[in-house]
């Protein structure tokens, strides 16, 4: 006699999950939610006052850096990382949080761990006003390794069309204002993994040299989200651009918003990269321009306003302040760093 | 030196695959899209003339119906099967899909293997004018296993705010009105791969007792999606309520739009359950109660309509003829299913 059980597909677990985290999630809902948790799909009143709505989307995952989470079995951080990072990936089109839905995949449920990941995520929900409207929690036996599991999720954000940023008056001379990053935010890390825990041999309680914190606390710093930043940023400059440095880093973002006929110059001298990316450079023997391809290199997020804002730009409105790292020049959409 | 390609991350091949799914992404873009591929984020103009537009989304996976795809190295069928899932998913509160996101994670990245899952996401996105407006693909090295991935997408539709379906005017004698599945749809597969592939020791091209086809072609089949018939079913009768037949099945699909009050009566002699669920049951030893938790037993979707509007629905507009299969009676929430 099969039942479903025998299959390695829980349902009761699911059960459990679902009643642990309905509460945790309706706490990040507003008056625009319509739906109730267990609803197939999840509704969302469009807000109004705006006049030509845009609806800008995207889905991404936490990568690699689920490992080290899995290693310091801290599961609490991976589910900001994954909100922030949506939030400045739809940030960087001019467009506002509405709604966050997850997928979150695992071999066997562990009604705890999937409850510290949905915290996380509402954490990061709550902070950025956006509703954790959904998600789907996917047991899938012989996918994943024992107490392993995969988290994605989509944003939906919206934005007045004449107000989407998207790069297209970019031009020579404006001038490039980085917010710095909290760490290696949610990309590099499966070299990163490689030069810390199998070159040097490291543990995930271990200092790492030069940080002055155990690489759990340096690799699990959680991804920024730059929401706040830059609306405060555009009371003050005309923003152009910007660019969230994922993936690529500097190098291959940044062209990403730039048009035909300019190129950026990044002098990377104006600040001081963060120490887990020296100690990766220098006992990775990862060569320096490569870095800039990997990793962001202390730079979360970039955004382009016209010169003659740049001192219109106060320096006390944000948690993390901007800095002005380099200028658009005329060129081919490439990213030269000079001073390396 | 360490470069990123040895840690197993691949950044030359996620330039070939965005290459290559450029095109046939952007075949599903109406003029609503107003982004490129490469953005951060997708950007989608919301449609005019809803006076009170709701946003309904919802995120899903295809579950371990990707390790029979596997098996068969057949990729271009699961992008369809989520789509249309995710269709049905907001369809059943009244919605119509305006745009797609996808997450395809895996081990190493084979640039066939993703163009084959993204052209059965287009073609089932172009199928329910649903933009595939954006995604992600994940290379994550020690995550899965070699020539596996793991395939979620998320959906979002619009509906005007007073055309919402959900159930709440449900009232006992109204009728239910069952869409036949294709198959197993997306459910249900980690105990069938476990009845056919180990009990019954079948090969994926092997025979599946009773069908008539393959293994393969049974349990890969097209999980359906009911837009179009929905729709149609609209313009004879007044839908009070739809429930997508997946997890959980009719016995817990079922209550989800169920206002207090009233249960459902099913009897299951009103129509044939296809072959593949009969063989599951037999060959399985599946209790027949746990089969409708389990499976869809042919039920793809049902639809609450009021007994007026029975006679009204005629039988020819349908790819899939919908046949009544019970009636709403007073009661707990509760669905009984007779005759078994």
């Amino acid at each position: 006699m099969s039942k479903y059980s025998e299959s390695g597909v829980d349902i009761d677990a699911a059960n459990e999950v679902k009643k642990r985290i309905g509460k945790i999630v309706s706490n990040t809902w507003g008056e625009e939610v319509l739906s109730e948790v267990g609803n197939f799909g999840g509704l969302f009143a469009l807000p109004g006052g705006i006049k030509d709505p845009v609806l800008v989307s995207s889905t991404d995952g936490v990568g690699t850096k689920l490992k080290v989470a899995f290693m310091a079995h801290r599961h609490d951080t991976v589910g900001q990382d994954l909100v922030n990072h949506c939030v400045n990936d739809i940030l960087v089109q001019g467009a506002r949080p509405l709604f966050f839905l997850d997928y979150l995949a695992t071999g066997k449920l562990k009604p705890e761990t999937v409850e510290q990941v949905i915290k996380g995520l509402a954490k990061a929900c709550a902070e950025n006003s956006c509703a954790l409207i959904g998600g789907e929690t996917a047991e899938m036996p012989g996918f994943y390794a024992e107490g392993e599991y995969d988290l994605a999720g989509t944003i939906v954000g919206i934005v007045e069309r004449n107000e989407v940023v998207d790069g297209s008056t970019i031009e020579a001379d404006d001038v490039l204002w980085a917010f710095p990053s909290s760490g290696l935010h949610t990309n590099g890390y499966s070299l990163a993994r490689k030069i810390i825990f199998e070159k040097n041999e490291l543990g995930i309680y271990d200092e790492l040299p030069g940080t002055g914190r155990s690489v759990a606390d340096e690799l699990l710093e959680v991804h920024r989200s730059y929401l706040k930043e830059v609306a405060s940023l555009g009371n003050y400059a005309q923003i152009k651009g910007i660019a969230h440095i994922t993936g690529g880093g500097l190098l291959e973002n940044i062209p990403r918003i730039l048009p035909e006929g300019v190129s950026v110059e990044i002098d990377a001298s104006s600040w001081q990269v963060p120490a887990v990316f020296e100690f990766l450079r220098s006992s990775g023997g990862v060569e320096k321009l490569e870095m800039y391809r990997v990793f962001n290199m202390g730079v979360g997020l970039v955004v382009i306003v016209p010169p003659d804002d740049e001192g219109n730009v106060p320096k006390g409105e944000y948690r993390w302040r901007p800095f002005p790292i380099g200028r658009v020049v005329e060129g081919q959409r490439e990213v030269k760093i000079i001073n390396v």
